[in-house]
């Protein structure tokens, strides 16, 4: 039994997750807790399931973040797992606890977000709770998706000597974080900014292709920086891998926007979270698919070794933490 | 647009659930929101999933409940509503957020409280989400089930003439919250009640044989009370309901304390929620399984007509309501 006294705050959330993890048994051909979603054979499919809890005062501040962006933004982040096992979405499950004072607009709007990527994506909504809250809001969305079985790439898959490679862009939702809480004027590169922050783009496209390629190994979404996120995918797979921060893609608006306020951007790419772009490691034999682009290696060893044209850095990058 | 300073305390739940029904379509052959699980085809089965959020303040009380009991009722309320379509249990995702000064102890014993429930139905935790919470706690569980295509009990499957039954009895819980309230001493039917209400159980082998059966028509659980849940069936179905209180199954333990006390027995067992027993209808000629008890029969129009020992009552009993 652990120290009494001990709270949460100083275990950390991964520490509440392997406590989790110590006391269930997954059943055999089952992944469980550990990946972006859970794979559970079903016939000639696996399904998929992720869920996602967002609350009030820690994930968004309720004056901050307009009802549409919240809606939008709580099934975008699983859809993003979804893509990141290279499946495709078969409905959503949205829970909501709503103080009685929230007004009725307000989940009119929410609702109509949440329709509006529902729509683009073609995944419906099939169910969920409604209830009342004492003081917070507080969303939970779970996502059901398929693919054929066998097929999920999973974070444990990297072999030594894959390239590692994300889609897009990196760090421009961190920028466009800063934009709000430095209080930057909305021009043109900071909208830009914006939108990939309040409005991410899960990559259900390029994360299907990426997905049918068996040359493509490993692959997780990035939600927390590839500082952080790559090191789920290293520790799943026992190995290390080297990174250049310079080979980091950036967007032309957030190197402007960097640059006109003194910001590291490439810092901010590998660090900030909630670009919601993938992440994965190819055959180095493999042509790399449009729209993506090779960041590093996977190497023997633990961790990330970080490099800077070619010289290697000698402090640690740390991504998003959730405690 | 409605009036913009409604709240959602005057619309109340099932005006929300209006709102999000209306926004969304659900593809044919699936069944989304409105009954106690989403039925989706997945080859030879249909997957059921069911969601199920628990608020403190609202749902329970952080100082009243012990973690373990929050940690087995959480998952009990889901597999109930697997039970009500008559399905089996795959798995549950958990969502938790917890104020960082929650002790390390009390998600120990919430999450041995989830286990021992998991490992009595053998539903395994597969994922879910950790996070931090600013004021109060928040579970949400979501469960996926599965049974073979076709067979799952819906509520608008009552017909006219069909029995309407229950299992096990009814009130034991709604009486184990009186006891709790009315800060009653612990006796031994005090006990029963308690636990009844603390640690309800899920009627999955029940809701297996009812759901095999061709005789059973509509089916769901009973978590508002059968005041509250049997409309739910009866304008699914577009039909109406005779029900006599005389006939509700009540248990030893409910008669002897509501005499103790002066409770009106029969009327707790009609209007007090989370007895997660099962609510159907069945064919008139249909043999009632063991464990199960008729309580009225299905007839035109709509809404319930009380009776009491035949006798037609002129009160309008309520079940429980969430907002």
């Amino acid at each position: 039994m652990a120290i009494a006294d001990k709270t949460l705050g100083s275990l950390g959330e991964f520490g509440l997750i392997d406590l989790i993890r110590q006391k269930f048994r997954v059943p055999h051909g089952t992944v469980g807790i550990g990946d972006d979603c859970a794979v559970i054979p079903s016939g000639t499919d696996d399904l998929l399931v992720t869920t996602d809890m967002l609350v009030e005062g820690i994930h968004f501040l309720g004056d901050k973040i307009a009802p549409e962006q919240l809606g939008y933004k709580s099934v975008a982040v699983n859809l993003s797992d979804i893509a990141a096992m290279g499946g495709e979405g078969v409905g959503t499950f949205l829970s909501i606890a709503l103080p009685p004072s929230t007004p009725q607009q307000w989940a009119e709007r929410f609702i109509e977000g949440y329709r509006a990527i529902s729509d683009r994506y073609g995944v419906p909504l099939l169910g969920g709770d409604t209830t009342s809250s004492g003081n917070d809001i507080v969303v939970n969305v779970a996502v059901l998706g398929r693919l054929p079985h066998g097929k999920a790439k999973l974070r444990s898959a990297a072999r030594l000597g894959d390239t590692v490679a994300v889609t897009g862009t990196l760090g421009d939702s961190g920028g466009g974080l800063r934009i709000i809480l430095e209080e930057r004027p909305h021009d043109k590169d900071a909208k830009f900014l914006l939108d990939r922050h309040l409005a991410p783009l899960p990559q259900m496209e390029l994360g299907a292709t990426l997905g049918g390629s068996e040359q493509v190994h490993a692959m997780m979404d990035i939600s927390d920086g590839i500082a952080s996120d790559l090191r789920h995918i290293l520790s799943a797979s026992g190995v290390g891998a080297v990174v250049d921060l310079e080979q980091l893609p950036l967007s032309e608006p957030l190197r402007r926007t960097a640059s006109l306020y003194g910001w590291q951007a490439e810092r901010i790419a590998a660090s900030a979270g909630e670009d919601y772009e993938l992440l994965f490691t190819i055959d180095p034999s493999a042509a790399l698919p449009k729209g993506t682009t090779a960041i590093g290696r996977i190497v023997e060893g633990s961790g990330i070794e970080w490099r800077s044209g070619g010289r290697r850095l000698e402090d640690n990058i740390m991504g998003f933490r959730h405690f």
